[in-house]
């Protein structure tokens, strides 16, 4: 979770929100990113899309069931589908998001028996840095207004 | 729709489930694709989320409420999660999918009041066709086993 907050850091240099990712494979990092929505304007570049892209590239092919995904935010729906489309193996991450968090704030898409993967979840990491981050970001961008 | 489901064909050729999406602004088409999950070994390479991608390059960031997306089966989660997040202005697809879909199957995205943006969906356009061409190549590849 460590790395994942310094990709959240670097988010804040080109003014996206500060949400960073890391996947591991065997306690081994293979990929990590962060939000570069604005900086690319592309509305699919969270974090987490990022990394699942590159590590699928690593692992050579979209089937994840060996990958860790550590986010330090709760993944968004889109993000929430994508894990349990890449078939992910595990999913850790930081601070719920109550606005639009898709893995157990308004949705739970990584357990949902009608879907056909389930991942498994452990949340609450060093929550309150991610927390921390985001709530600087949206104080200074409201004060720029 | 029509160009919809010449993508989906195209899926075809590489061995990808059938699904074609189009992009348009005013009625022009500016991006198309198809499902290309296999091909790329990319768990994100869904047709909607390809052309969505291709569209923001054309619009020039990451907005798209101008942009009518057109495909040809009922978005997944991730995909459906994607339409929010581009802020995507409508969708129009053909048949519903009662296993995964998330635009009024399994869930409605498109319309969550807890969500930040709500896009406007018509359903059933030439739905026949394409739940014609997923059949075949399901009922193929069960048959090559």
């Amino acid at each position: 979770m460590g790395l994942a907050l310094d990709e959240a850091r670097r988010a804040l240099e080109h003014g996206d929100v500060p949400v960073g990712a890391v996947a591991l494979v065997a306690g081994e990092v293979i990929a990590a990113d962060h939000n570069r929505r604005e900086e690319l304007g592309d509305p699919t570049a969270h974090a987490e899309l990022l990394v699942l892209r590159a590590a699928a590239a690593v692992v050579g092919g979209w089937r994840l069931g060996d990958v860790t995904l550590v986010v330090t935010l709760e993944p968004c729906p889109m993000c929430a589908g994508a894990l349990v489309a890449s078939r992910l193996g595990r999913l850790v991450f930081g601070a719920a998001d109550p606005r639009a968090g898709a893995c157990g704030s308004l949705y739970n898409l990584c357990s949902d028996p009608r879907l056909n993967h389930d991942v498994g979840v452990t949340h609450g990491v060093r929550a309150a840095e991610s927390t921390e981050l985001l709530a600087q970001f949206f104080a200074g961008r409201r004060a720029a207004r």
